[in-house]
């Protein structure tokens, strides 16, 4: 495991504002917790070793089978579950882009080779262009996280789905956790379990906002899972998750995502940053890649957290940015309003 | 993962006693629930991806310097992270035991050989007698459980520690989870520390009864601990398990396990099966693996559990033992003695 992920929140002491991890704070979790709170008693028993139960749930909301649906700790569990039923393997990665791809390719011995195209539209290209694996060898796997994180770029639904039918020798690892987070069209997971070469990864964690609690999935051909399962340890998602991963599949529509404002927010902040100088990546999702204008990102993290509470990601640790790269993911109104003040008030010092 | 482990209790309607898990269910854990009721608001942050900060609170316990130690999602993740560091080993199992150590292996290319002992002394002799493994080659992994689940019998701490001096060419894996179950002398932590070929596995789990968290932890020489560390994944150790680990750690007095009224309570459920014709193995625990006189193991769990609400672990999908086998857990004396009335009813319906 690489050091240096985002929402490192626990380092700082006085932390009123953050932007560092691409969830969306503003969710009322108080009915969930209350329910929680009824269900600690369930830590005395141990959990389910495989959660069937979730899985049938998850199964019913996606139009799939439990068979083409098994959960994880988190989508990180995902990645490394992948990576390790295919250990050895040769691994296209499209950067840049979330390092635990990379890490779990590295842990499992994988041959790894990162594209970096400019654009989306690049990206398929890059990706059509990797040379064919010669017949009966295992497939090359094509790790991609759409929406990306941390660009917030989406590959085009027709052509990834075009891609995907014409590449049998490609195995087509998708991250969909910030599927919540654009207007994009793309993939249904149903349309990918329906294909021999496609894994779908989700995050429970990004739609509902629950880091902490650990919970994702992974959709695919019932074939695939079957390797997938092969390799989980038992008990691998906690009892507390097991139960939040129901109350969440019964309650969506309490946590109603502002999607159309995020979207709105998202082009007005990325403006405004323009006009400070500072450089902005264009991005489908509520994600904004930036880069400072006036020294290291660490230093405009450092100040922004410590004259002004406020919580960004230092981006330069991503393979492929630099050390003026940050990312945020844009929040409320007001909120944003303050971030863009903090920002403006530093790399403009002597401005009224 | 193989399918039948304990604790399933979720598959019953009506189970008023749990004999099956190795836990002790009496523990008042409402101070513990109220901690993490306050500690819910954490699910809406990511844990620390590496869980340092009860990494350290543990190495101050038990007088080990932090590298010594390592929190990790159950024990269970713990011996699954040793198999892939060890990938392709050849691996000793002193059976009949956990089944997790097998199937880590297997998924990790183990060679793996099943020592099956009968007494704790020959056991001893058993793992001297393992083949020198040639100079220079990587070392052969020994999986012990000790004490022993299901068996609950313990190696003799001086023979044991002999046995990892003298034998640098093996690698000691001590699943240590049940320590807080016995009075017998074992091995400690710190001295294990000191080694360069022994891990210790640890579960809060048992100790505290919490198996819905997911918590244990690894104490090993930090060389070692360093090998596991770069296969672990981020954010393995949920926020309520890490926020647990600490609050429990504050609070152990709280858990004060009646041990020795536990080993007394085993002496006489012990003595009592034995008296209705069932089999009983000598155990140092508050384990007992019993054989069924009449019938498969599977019958009399289901008997219990519809006719009685009491549950046991079927343990005849332990590789070694029979149809016959199961497992308890004794637990207090009114509990025990309706285990024993129940198991009577149906041994000898006839009886009044």
């Amino acid at each position: 495991m690489q050091h240096g992920h985002g929402d490192d929140i626990h380092a700082y002491p006085d932390i009123r504002l953050n932007f560092s991890s691409n969830v969306y704070n503003h969710f009322d979790h108080s009915a969930l917790f209350a329910y929680l709170t009824t269900q600690l008693p369930q830590l005395g028993n141990y959990p389910e070793p495989t959660p069937s139960r979730l899985e049938q749930a998850l199964a019913k909301r996606l139009q799939l089978t439990p068979p083409q649906v098994m959960a994880t700790s988190g989508a990180t569990e995902a990645i490394y579950l992948v990576a390790q039923a295919f250990g050895g393997s040769r691994s296209y990665i499209l950067g840049p882009t979330f390092s635990e791809y990379a890490d779990a390719c590295r842990i499992h011995a994988h041959r790894t080779a990162t594209l970096t195209p400019h654009t989306p539209a690049e990206a398929l290209e890059a990706l059509a262009a990797i040379p064919r694996q010669p017949q009966g060898e295992t497939p090359a796997l094509c790790w991609l996280c759409n929406p990306n994180n941390p660009t917030g770029t989406v590959l085009e639904r027709k052509g990834l789905l075009q891609l995907v039918q014409r590449r049998p020798d490609l195995l087509f690892v998708v991250d969909a956790s910030y599927t919540p987070f654009t207007a994009e069209p793309l993939l249904e997971p149903a349309q990918a379990a329906g294909l021999p070469n496609i894994v779908m990864l989700h995050s429970m964690t990004k739609r509902f906002a629950i880091p902490g609690l650990r919970l994702g999935f992974v959709t695919a051909h019932a074939g695939l899972l079957e390797r997938l399962r092969a390799l989980q340890m038992p008990w691998s998602v906690n009892s507390l998750a097991q139960a939040a991963g129901h109350y969440l599949l019964a309650h969506v529509a309490d946590y109603h995502l502002p999607l159309q404002q995020l979207l709105n927010e998202r082009t007005r902040v990325a403006e405004a940053l323009a006009q400070l100088g500072v450089g902005v990546h264009p991005s489908d999702t509520h994600i904004l890649l930036c880069q400072c204008p006036c020294g290291p990102a660490a230093w405009l993290k450092d100040r922004l957290a410590h004259d002004h509470g406020i919580l960004i990601r230092d981006a330069s640790n991503f393979s492929g940015l630099t050390q003026a790269h940050f990312r945020i993911a844009v929040q409320q109104p007001t909120e944003n309003d303050r971030l863009l003040a903090a920002i403006a008030h530093l790399l403009n010092p002597l401005e009224p």
